[in-house]
């Protein structure tokens, strides 16, 4: 079998996604997949570039359009150069975070139009989507129960509670959208219930692709 | 008169755009405009490292969707930090390319998708239109002539006539589109001849909008 596959993981932070992130990995090497475990923005040469503008504290009159379409024009890089032919080529790509995170964030959250950044990361990731999206599924006040235990907040965590529920509203209306791919995970499971069901829809994924 | 104005001028290279640029700016101070004269991509610190990245040599790995992304990022940048507040406080704009340039010669002749790559500009310039394009219009097969004449071809210019005819095509298109603030000029002209009936369209269009 030579099919790769593309499974990203969406949702707020406090929802438990980069741990089921690690989960999925270990249990799919441990099963003989090729896995590659992608970061964004960066991953390559030219959007570790464009990480280091986004990100450098000493420009903070950096334009949330700007932004935007630098985040945009780092994934573009990686899709072209890593992602596509990681699948083409038969490897299981997971990435924590893609596109919807974006237009979670960017469109519906920071307000600058959920049709537009969904067109421009269309764009960018040209035709390339997921097969697979997790969708941690956590209210916001309980997500944020948790970041708070775990004593720290970054700059988006620290943002107020409006903020935190226009992306949550923004990734259900994504899971409508996109409800082909997305998979709704409820993530006030335990660890170890929410890591069986996605290995079990893994699983059952596969076996429904092959027969195909 | 506080009123800010913003002129872009567009078209082929070969066709006396740059020259035409500078004659209405040494005519707008000499007249005692304030008058800002600005490159792309670059203009700011953020938008002159995104240039740094654009033009780098040591990565002609750089996929077509990531260039235009960063195009459309340097110019958000621009506007936001620049263009915009020059404007607003009065200021005379003008640019050799701008937006349409982008949809020209990245939608039309690379390929890109002209809706997709002016909607992305849109974005970017938030609104910020100018108020007038002067398109220097003239024949691929003519403007291609005066660029061999003066002996030096860059990237671009090396494309096949092809290439140069789809990025004139598009041109025509745009004004079409942006009907409102095209202003369509007979490249084929003296540089004399185009250059005061340039003056004379500002000179119009200025005392148009005083009486209004």
């Amino acid at each position: 079998m030579n099919k790769g596959l593309f499974i990203s993981f969406e949702g707020s932070d406090g929802t438990g996604k980069s741990t089921q992130v690690r989960l999925l990995t270990e249990y799919l090497r441990s099963e003989g997949y090729d896995v590659l475990l992608t970061r964004e923005p960066g991953g390559t040469v030219i959007s570790e570039r464009i990480r280091n503008i986004i990100l450098d504290p000493s420009t903070p009159e950096m334009d949330g359009h700007t932004e935007a379409l630098l985040y945009a024009a780092s994934r573009a890089q990686l899709v072209a150069e890593v992602l596509r032919p990681a699948i083409e080529s038969g490897k299981i790509v997971i990435c924590d975070r893609f596109m919807d995170s974006s237009i979670a964030y960017q469109g519906y959250a920071r307000g600058l139009g959920q049709d537009t950044i969904r067109m421009i990361n269309e764009f960018a990731v040209h035709g390339l989507q997921p097969d697979i999206t997790f969708f941690m599924d956590l209210p916001p006040e309980k997500a944020m129960l948790r970041v708070e235990s775990q004593g720290h907040k970054d700059r988006l965590e620290a943002e107020d509670m409006n903020f935190h529920d226009k992306v949550y509203q923004g990734f259900k209306e994504l899971s409508r959208f996109y409800d082909k791919r997305y998979v709704r995970i409820d993530a006030s499971e335990s660890i170890e219930e929410i890591s069986e069901k996605i290995r079990q829809y893994f699983r059952d994924y596969v076996e429904r692709r092959d027969r195909a």
